[in-house]
């Protein structure tokens, strides 16, 4: 397995060093090449994602990614210049994001009940893409715009993988989450979308919310949830939302598929570098490791991924409920238990 | 006082009875007047909102909204052709809506400590100024745009007040929610906007945070917030976050107001017109009898704006919890303790 890894900044290292030692247990053919990207290379060279780089990382088979971030760089450049431009120069379309409440997991929530859904969220799209400008900054007369873009072709292929996914679940029921009153536009085509590919499996249940509904739903019921398709800004809030009644974001793995295959796909945790804690051997990586359990399903490695997830979910049981945390010791029992 | 009266449709006139029956007790001088406008309007005559009603309704001191929306009505229709078009056509550019947690109220969080934030979401741009549209719809060709307008003139003026309403809190405590690291354009306009309006306000202090991160902290550690402003599309849905982890939507209260003075102001329940219980009488009039006391108190009416908070507080603390509400009830019970 060739797997490019991009540790990143703050933290990133620190949880990518235990994904790797958990991954090497259970696939010892695993052969990763490391690429220095990140706000440390942007400061001394000016360089946020060489071609040449991105050609190379196209040589893979995967992606593991710790994370990228820091609060010297100005919002947007390490984002836009590197992280989103990963993800959509490599057509990760599918923005996988699994949110299971583990036994042993204390939520915030008094009553959470049992929560396992997987959000589908579009990866390539949507306001992500950029587009907007900004005419006469900075004077009274300054006026700002965002366009979120969306595509029959785009939304067609991520509504049709989130259906894919259902129809292999016990409760093969899919939610679909816009704001189809307010953006009509996108959310006619949307609405369209899925109905078109429901009638491809009829065995899937459906349902719509509004984006508004769904983050009040997400806390008063997240239960009821099974498999969500949504379009990438609504996904980023509502997978922090869900993320967030699962125990924290600590524990929320993501993956970034090009389910095509043309592309690597990416793997990483959903937190950011958090530099309030980076160098002190105290951040969760378990995030990482759900991760590297995606990244071994993803490649078809069944086996491999059960066995990291079992891991995982013996440690958060038996973990004392939100004691402190050292990540080399997360790393070295998941490891252990990974290979038993 | 000349109030209009949108009671709408579904629970909506059944909240509206309720709210104005508190009203009257604490204001006997109000005098209002209904407008017939909704769903049944529409499906009868066709009728959204016909000019010379607006015209009539800016000849009001207030208005006061139930709900507006049904399931028989495509999505976007009454939205954009009256509610939006309301909020855009009396430039309620402030909406405001406050979340606290009253005693007595069961919150879904295990331990949600203190809450009392004040969200100011902006009313009249954003993704929700309906720009945008369709290309070779229903094929697969199709693109479907939305435009997300962002004004210095719009921003400005929704962060003063934002800024106006802080300084006058114990916190003095202001947070900008927005995604600068993605939206870069309008996340610009916002950011440079918070920080210079913040140099004429030095007690108050600023905080920022992507509505990510925000919408987990709203979870974790909603106590931690004061004062927040943000724009029109993330104010729907970390205002909903808000309304859930204080009790719910049944007591969310709402203002959309020109903070001008120009345009009468609207004050209208968060909920929506909610179908499924409407004509039971089992809705729960609180949200709109806080959003007469929002009324009362942006018409200078102190006061009378106090006696309606107070009751609704002491009747909170002394409801059975979770216990089932009669919609009559709960009006009978606030009128007659505002009226004490
Ligand atoms: C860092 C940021 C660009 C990113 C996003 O918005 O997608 C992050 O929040 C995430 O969810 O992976
Ligand atoms: C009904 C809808 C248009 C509205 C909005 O999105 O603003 C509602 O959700 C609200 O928050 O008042």
């Amino acid at each position: 397995m060739r797997l490019a890894v991009i540790a990143g900044d703050g933290i990133g290292p620190e949880v990518v060093t235990e994904g790797l030692k958990v991954l090497r247990e259970v696939a010892p053919d695993v052969e990763p090449t490391h690429y220095d990207l990140g706000a440390m290379r942007w400061q001394r060279t000016d360089e946020l994602l060489p071609d040449t780089v991105l050609d190379e990382l196209r040589g893979h088979d995967a992606i593991l990614l710790g994370a990228i971030g820091d609060p010297s760089v100005p919002p947007g450049i390490l984002e836009r210049g590197l992280l989103l431009r990963l993800r959509f120069e490599l057509d990760h379309h599918v923005n996988l994001r699994p949110a299971r409440l583990f036994d042993g997991v204390t939520s915030p929530l008094a009553d959470p009940g049992p929560v396992d859904m997987l959000c589908v969220r579009e990866g390539t799209e949507g306001p992500y893409v950029g587009n907007g400008g900004v005419l006469r900054k900075d004077t009274p007369q300054e006026v700002a715009t965002e366009v979120s873009l969306n595509t029959a072709f785009g939304v067609e292929r991520v509504v049709r993988y989130a259906f894919e996914r259902a129809v292999t679940r016990p409760r093969k029921h899919l939610t679909l989450i816009h704001k189809t009153n307010v953006l009509t536009h996108a959310g006619g085509l949307w609405s369209r979308t899925v109905e078109e590919v429901s009638a491809e499996f009829p065995e899937v249940t459906v349902a719509y919310q509004h984006v508004d509904a769904a983050s009040m739903f997400f806390i008063t019921d997240p239960g009821r949830y099974d498999v969500i398709v949504t379009d990438n800004l609504f996904g980023d809030i509502v997978t922090d939302i869900a993320a967030a009644v699962t125990g924290g974001i600590g524990l929320a793995a993501s993956g970034n598929l090009d389910v095509s295959g043309t592309n690597p796909s990416m793997f990483e945790p959903v937190h950011g570098s958090a530099p309030d804690i980076a160098g002190q051997g105290i951040a969760d990586p378990t995030a990482t490791v759900l991760s590297v359990g995606l990244l071994l399903e993803h490649l078809g490695r069944t086996e491999q991924a059960r066995k990291v997830n079992a891991a995982v979910a013996f440690d958060l049981s038996t973990r004392s409920p939100q004691g402190p945390v050292r990540t080399t010791d997360v790393g070295d029992r998941l490891a252990a238990l990974a290979s038993g």
